[in-house]
């Protein structure tokens, strides 16, 4: 399969998935973060790898707490960032978003963060960067549709390894909307890569799209049963608009059937760690007591992700584009 | 009283009020303040002391004014910027004031600077942030409800000191809508504190607030009483939406009864200083002769107030937390 | 007449219009735009000419596009940039447009970027800061009302002069919504300050303005006469609230009469150049062939523009005020 995220020399130009990436890259990243989490800890938390390059924050849908993560990591890169919030703007004109694409790709862009409603979108500009042999620009997928968001699958995984070392001895457990997360399929595809033996996820059926157990994966719909015996609980956020539909009764019901509780974390490895790629729910899909309790790793989850960032920026900026 | 802004050793850790503020730490701020106004003369305005620090602009309430005079002093300083506008983003997600918070620290954050409708809110930020050890992360009011806009309290003082040299023989009015004014508030603590002998407030009944005798102010409704023999005018703005409401018959009547027109200001002493913390209602408070007149030093007041805020950032953020 | 973008020396301490300006200082930004243009291909695109200096964007008009340019060029000079989208704040709490740029000069910026949606009014605040003395304080057009967008003008003869090397003779021609175009405007009269010697506008009635002939322009109102023999065709942008109006039948018409197709293009000289401000409007006034042709320069003036916009604000920033 074509994949225009990859040179011709199988480096790393654009990152617009988890699926398909070569552990090893995978592996490369991890390790690249690791030395920018120490940097993080510094008097002076600057490096001047992007020092002088252009990187804009596409963001053809609102997301200020993942625009953010990008913006301290290029600025902590040195970079000059340019935040545009594209809905308001050009495409409001009718432009089209190749032409805004080359518009931005000819101020000398070096790196486009893009967030878009539309799955594809971020492979759609990569391949037509491609295309049009505009080798200097990079793109990082930032969230799109329903389809991926590499980077949080990459923290997730950075925090995994940080707790339990070891990814092929590992149980994780992946629990709540499937269907509608872009975070659960990134992960699913991380973990799968990693080899991690056993993935899990934990839902109501009206949740959990099909095609699961063909990825590789076993599905719970019992919450107390997908919990037993896992090293590792991946909950995903609720959101309020389907709270309200047909897909649930209520908050309070899916509380019930799949909050995460102390008494249902005790169903799990007495090491086992909490994850969630927040903004969180706090009684709807987890409990206070577990968010704020010894075993989530929730806020060191935010503070890898900023290190992941920067990994992932300084990796694509300096892989030369499918011609070079 | 616990005061969270002071550290162990009772060095200013964050700045919330004015109020309780040691004499001492005020001084300091203003003398520290006054070495960076010549640096904003300089060909190149800006010093490295928070090179790689973050600063975060947490604007629950909307304020380009305010926001952009602290991102003015933070880049002069060095420091990387984010602005962040959270009335749009997470909190309407339905996550926690406190979520927010520790998400943005868990990003390594130096620094807050948090402008809030409520009173209170960087009060309770500071204290959520000293309870859970999260030492790195210093917090700036930039304004919270009623309550308190410590800044503008000190750029105020610094102009007063600029002007007048001495505060210990000064005779300051502050008029107009006392009532809901963080400005006033905050003005009156630090007049108090500096040691000036006789602090008036004149406004109508429906304007001044209660317990203004007991913070050692005399009250005046009629302008011209109060403003006789004075130093010192602060001015308030009057909000839009105070004029047509019950509180006030009009625009024209407030400006016949309290608007500082040349005539009144005849009234003070002859070398008198008229402030404003902007922006101004042109001819209902203030008259336009007089706010472009000799005695106005309102522009000046945003000259200082960058440096004031410089020396506020630069103060903080080298002063080590609670435990530390 | 009184022109406030020369100092007393004539040099150009604002950019406020094309119109009257000497050929000597367009060459000279065109001369200083041609070293920029090379530091965008470098790995490090930045210059330290504005290091430390402030610059503001004040669109009083929302224009991501044209912010973006901006920004751009200010970060690749190194100044310290601040965006203020103005139509939000000060103003709508009643403040004038002078108090506000008052305060923000008090705030020791160096220099104003300014789009507003009435003509004139850079002007207008050029001749303020003139008048009350604030020398510190450039001022660049970023296009006002109808009236002028002269660095969109100034990137349009580098393009020209890119390509066609010579201006002296050349025929020109502007297709178009003339009458509501500021870059039409801007674009007459930087052709004619250049010595060309033959500028057409082509438009359908309702869309050009009176007086054409008195600026020396030759005017059609058949696209096919008046593309004949060109060297340089400017096509201007139909904004979408026109062709619903009165002024036009329809889009598809518009397109009919006076879209750039292959076959109308084939009239020019077979060495003409195609340009467009953007954001183009596919198949209304010009078609995709031709956009994405052998003869289009559109992102070519693009690239040009960051450059141009970089030698504009780094000359005035350079020149001092008109007393110095």
């Amino acid at each position: 399969m074509y994949n225009p995220q990859l040179n011709k020399h199988g480096e790393l130009q654009h990152l617009l998935t988890i699926e398909g990436l070569p552990k090893a890259i995978v592996n490369h990243i991890l390790d690249t973060a690791s030395s920018f989490v120490s940097i993080s800890d510094r008097e002076v938390k600057k490096v001047p790898l992007l020092r002088g390059k252009s990187v804009f924050n596409l963001f053809f849908e609102n997301s200020t707490r993942t625009r953010t993560t990008f913006e301290i990591a290029s600025k902590r890169l040195s970079a000059d960032v340019i935040n545009l919030n594209i809905a308001a703007s050009s495409t409001s004109k009718g432009e089209s978003l190749l032409d805004t694409i080359d518009n931005l790709a000819a101020m000398h862009a070096d790196m486009f963060v893009v967030r878009h409603a539309t799955s594809g979108a971020p492979f759609l500009i990569a391949k037509h960067l491609n295309d049009t042999k505009q080798h200097h620009v990079h793109v990082v997928n930032a969230g799109d549709g329903r389809h991926a968001h590499p980077t949080q699958g990459l923290l997730d995984m950075y925090t995994i390894r940080h707790y339990k070392k070891d990814f092929t001895n590992l149980t994780v457990a992946i629990v709540g909307d499937v269907l509608h997360s872009r975070v659960a399929r990134s992960d699913i595809h991380a973990l799968t890569t990693l080899g991690v033996p056993e993935v899990r996820v934990i839902g109501p059926h009206t949740l959990l799209p099909g095609g699961l157990e063909q990825m590789g994966v076993r599905v719970f719909t019992d919450m107390n049963e997908g919990l037993k015996g896992v090293d590792v609980i991946i909950m995903l956020r609720l959101q309020n608009e389907r709270m309200s539909g047909a897909l649930l009764p209520s908050a309070q019901e899916y509380f019930k059937s799949y909050g995460l509780t102390p008494e249902r974390l005790a169903l799990a490895k007495p090491d086992a760690i909490v994850m969630h790629p927040g903004p969180m729910n706090r009684g709807v899909e987890i409990d206070s007591a577990v968010a704020d309790g010894p075993q989530a790793v929730i806020l060191p989850q935010v503070t890898f992700g900023i290190a992941v960032r920067m990994a992932v920026m300084s990796i694509v900026a300096g892989n030369s584009g499918s011609d070079a």
